[in-house]
């Protein structure tokens, strides 16, 4: 089942996708995703609607981000295995940090930067959607925790990382005695703007439950820029994989219906050559997809703000 | 009027709280403190409950943090003109980073941490709670968009951030060849986990609302560990000041109602010579509190997870 959100003139409607993907047919009853995500009965709901319901061209919805207000949007950073090279020293499990919910934009919405932002690129990446939260999870059982999956454009100004950036000495305590102070030459960077401006985080088209998906680890992502692939990489590449990270994650961070997990960058350069980091979205401004393989393919158009 | 939320047995209850703080009365009709920042209503309804209302005596209310599900925890960094020395290079502009939903805690709310974590600090800081959203926000007008303050400890492990920091190449376009890759020897750190984790949000006891705070930079802010002064701050000694995070944020984050902003830490250290970043909560558990003039205490103690 593909589960999704559209905008109505009276407000937001949850649909299901057919197999055929070229329509979208509203079911009744939830008021969004995360109810849907509670109803263990919604396979019928939806199968109804998809028999008897009524049904609109794909092309014609106005999407939403299935999820528009989650908990929380949990993103997983450098998690590919195919640029080892670049790290020159880091932490041996995955390294996370918050997006917050006001930059989630749904498929065929507008990307809008400013000049001032500097670069901006996309991050092709799956994202996990969390059906039963918890803590503590163990990494055997973690998959079935997982609702669905569903696509993210995990957009990033380094240049506003750059900014954001502080050398400075942060405050240890003094060797032998506790009290005392230290100073120890520190790097420390923070992701609110670089990573969670107003529309960097298309998310979409939709929710594709975790029956359809029987390996998270065997699919292909793409990423392309006005018709050009820039990137061509598969979730094979992850690092970490989806029960390793909801079982990490959760040891620190209750996980709860509905949260995103962002599971890190398809970040292998094409055989054109490209690279996303390349793709600087702010003098380029076009068209950026996001296809992964089972689920659709995102979309979203670049626009001056 | 302070308004917050205490656990019943059959859910949350929002309360507005008496001057003398002694007790607090439930306010009926309201499910949360969100519906209460959208109520133009609130104060006759606040003081109709503190008429002819319940009461309950304070010190049984089991408060919840008072806004459990912002949108989003804006956290700005080494806001502090105290400690100028401390910082090598950094940005001139507020530096943001998230705190998700799920690491918020009420007021004598246990903070848990396992002796995995590492250090973990307290934080005591200011945090404004918006009333009404926006996007670029003029400076001028910005404090009209604050519905009211409280109070965050901004807990951190210091051990989890220099664990979850990359350093590492970023891929930057070529010089003169903009499809050309380059590689730029980066520092990265990424704060999900050591300052997201679970309990390292405490917030409140309450929201005070903002006619009742004139000057939201001229309170002073204590921080005490088992009853002894660790820090003696003021808010005057924000670098950047509420109107001009709030517009600075804006212009980067929408903001929304409910949205809560943690103004950074008190880093001054007390005449004691402590430093907040020397109370391990880890090794040293107890109790902690923060309190800022004009809002209250937020006391929480430290348990062993």
């Amino acid at each position: 089942m593909k589960f999704g959100a559209v905008r109505q003139q009276d407000g937001s409607v949850t649909v299901v996708v057919p197999a055929s993907r070229d329509s979208v047919a509203p079911v009744p009853g939830y008021h969004d995703l995360a109810e849907v995500i509670e109803d263990p009965g919604r396979a019928g709901a939806a199968s109804e609607a998809l028999r008897s319901g009524a049904r609109w061209p794909e092309a014609d919805a106005r999407w939403l981000p299935p999820l528009r207000r989650p908990g929380k949007v949990l993103c997983v950073a450098l998690n590919n295995s195919a640029n080892p090279d670049r790290i020159m020293s880091g932490p041996s499990t995955p390294a996370m940090f918050v997006k917050p919910s006001s930059s989630l934009i749904g498929h065929r919405q507008p990307i809008r930067v400013r000049e001032d932002y500097g670069r901006v690129h996309p991050e092709p990446e799956l994202a996990v959607v969390v059906g039963t939260g918890g803590s503590d999870i163990p990494r055997a059982g973690a998959l079935s925790h997982v609702f669905g999956y569903t696509i993210i454009n995990d957009l990033t100004s380094p240049t506003m990382r750059e900014a954001d950036t502080f050398h400075y000495r942060a405050i240890h305590p003094g060797p032998g005695d506790a009290d005392g102070v230290r100073y120890v030459d520190s790097w420390v960077s923070y992701p609110a703007r670089y990573k969670g401006a107003d529309t960097f985080g298309p998310l979409g088209p939709w929710v594709v439950t975790a029956d359809e998906i029987p390996d998270p680890h065997a699919l292909r992502v793409q990423c392309r820029h006005d018709g050009r692939l820039i990137t061509d990489d598969s979730t094979g590449n992850l690092r970490f994989s989806v029960a390793e990270v909801i079982s990490f994650a959760s040891r620190y961070l209750t996980l709860e219906p509905g949260d995103v997990i962002a599971m890190g960058t398809a970040l292998r350069a094409s055989a054109g050559g490209g690279a996303v980091q390349n793709v600087d979205l702010v003098r380029l401004g076009g068209l950026i997809e996001v296809e992964i393989e089972r689920i659709g393919v995102l979309s979203n158009p670049v626009e001056r703000r």
